[in-house]
């Protein structure tokens, strides 16, 4: 099966430790890269992790708070250095074009390729990018300043022919396009083949949604509805509920709830606080409303 | 002895790799930390190597491109999390201000102390910071852009008194400091001993001198005759000394050549191009001229 992995550069908090870096993901689908919010060090653990910058496509910022985006100056030189000629767009909040572009345009004067930054709108859920692969949609969430998710879904694949059954009732090839997307077949005399006798379906599109930062919102429950990966912030342990709703952030039972109720297959926690030094605290928690709970780490990768 | 150590952050040169981090170094002079150069990355590599953001007084930035300075506004906003309220001075060329204050002033807007913004004068060789410990000299460099080198020199102590000979000349508590800062003393009837009778010489004061990025230069040799330690940039091979000529750096002959001629007492070269996997060559080629050369390492602490 052709890639869908979800690579954690960084999973801490604002406050980076020695246990975690500042927040950033790469996705890798269908091996083109798409980044997911780009702290100071994504470009280092990129290196680390043996992702190529050659393959990075799209960048997606959630918001711009510096742990989310203080990589990108750096990034963006070093993809200059690797002599990148193909534009790079950087989804982001309308702020981000007036910071970063009196800093690419002293720093990165000779820069080989193009940056557009292309503009999130963050009250609305709209598609905000697609390929042949995947459409990518906005999540708004609920921090203290404009903040978005991202969902990112695998379009569905043609079904694969059944060879035998196509050549068994003589198919012309000029049909096969036609059957691959569910069309049954009539023969000469007439009869007609249903389609599930032609094809198999397809594996199911994967989808992976990202929701950082956020207080505990059920408004994003029928966006993410059924992902078959769920990162949501788990900034606090529950007995800090107080500190998580006065910083727009949630307890690591609140994301369990989120992905309980939005009936997701796996939720992957991060974005800890530097106060949590045993962070199997939180899956604890987590896994106590939702069992099926990963602990994001530096470093991991997960296929879906 | 009190501390007078440089570690080492990262010393990879503008391209990152997975050997190098960028230009960083914290320098520990009697438990206070100085900053040369911030690249991204730098207060990660701080929380790896334990040491104290607390005790972080200046810091000082070499040159305005990315690699030496990325990594500054992820620092500052960090000491405004661990509720920093003492200033912080920023030593760098002028147009750090108009770079650095608007990305402060969006990302950092509630910052709990301030930062002060100090402009080295590129042509100039002066004293830029002093306390009671030390002096801070700039170095001109020539690299494509304003460069800026610095020497740091720890103040002579006062020597110490033995205690069993101003004790058997009676001298009184109040002639103490004076002796300590070199003066004979009279005794009641008339007699002259010498100071160096009365005193052990302190030990002397110890130097150390960042010299990056910079071409070779034999302008920097009389500002930094016979330093304890010189760090001095070796981008390249001697073989590559075309490329090196062209963008403004060295070759690790040309480090140690510098190093020969200014009878520093250490050479420890970094700031190594991505092209080179085995920066032994680099250590190599330069302890052929200058065998007391070290390879700097990300990580790395040198005590003087």
């Amino acid at each position: 099966m052709e890639p869908f992995s979800i690579n954690i550069l960084g999973c801490g908090s604002a406050l980076p430790t020695g246990r975690h870096g500042l927040s950033g993901q790469v996705l890798n689908i269908r091996n083109k890269l798409f980044m997911i919010d780009c702290g100071e060090g994504s470009q280092l653990q990129m290196r680390h992790m043996h992702l190529k910058f050659s393959r990075l496509s799209h960048i997606f910022i959630s918001h711009l708070h510096g742990d989310h985006c203080f990589g990108l100056p750096g990034l963006i030189s070093t993809l200059g250095m690797l002599g990148r000629i193909g534009d790079l767009t950087i989804h982001a909040h309308a702020e981000a074009e007036t910071l970063l572009r009196p800093i690419l345009n002293f720093f990165c004067k000779e820069l080989p390729y193009k940056v557009r930054i292309e503009p999130i709108s963050p009250t609305l859920n709209e598609k905000i990018y697609e390929d042949r692969s995947i459409e990518v949609f906005s999540i708004p969430l609920q921090h203290r300043i404009p903040t978005t998710g991202f969902l990112f879904k695998e379009k569905q694949k043609d079904a694969n022919i059944i060879r035998e059954m196509t050549d068994f009732y003589k198919v012309p090839v000029k049909e096969l396009p036609r059957i691959k997307k569910g069309a049954d077949f009539i023969t000469s005399s007439g009869e007609i083949i249903p389609n599930n006798r032609l094809v198999k379906p397809a594996a199911p599109g994967r989808s992976y949604a990202y929701c950082s930062d956020t207080a505990y919102s059920e408004k994003i429950i029928p966006i993410i509805e059924g992902v078959d990966l769920l990162y949501h912030e788990a900034t606090f342990l529950h007995k800090d509920l107080a500190r998580a709703e006065m910083t727009f952030h949630s307890t690591a039972l609140q994301a369990a709830q989120i992905a309980q109720k939005a009936h997701v297959k796996q939720l992957i926690i991060g974005h800890f606080s530097a106060r949590y030094t045993h962070c199997k605290d939180l899956q604890k928690e987590a896994q106590s409303v939702f069992s099926n709970t990963l602990l994001a780490n530096d470093g991991m990768c997960i296929s879906l």
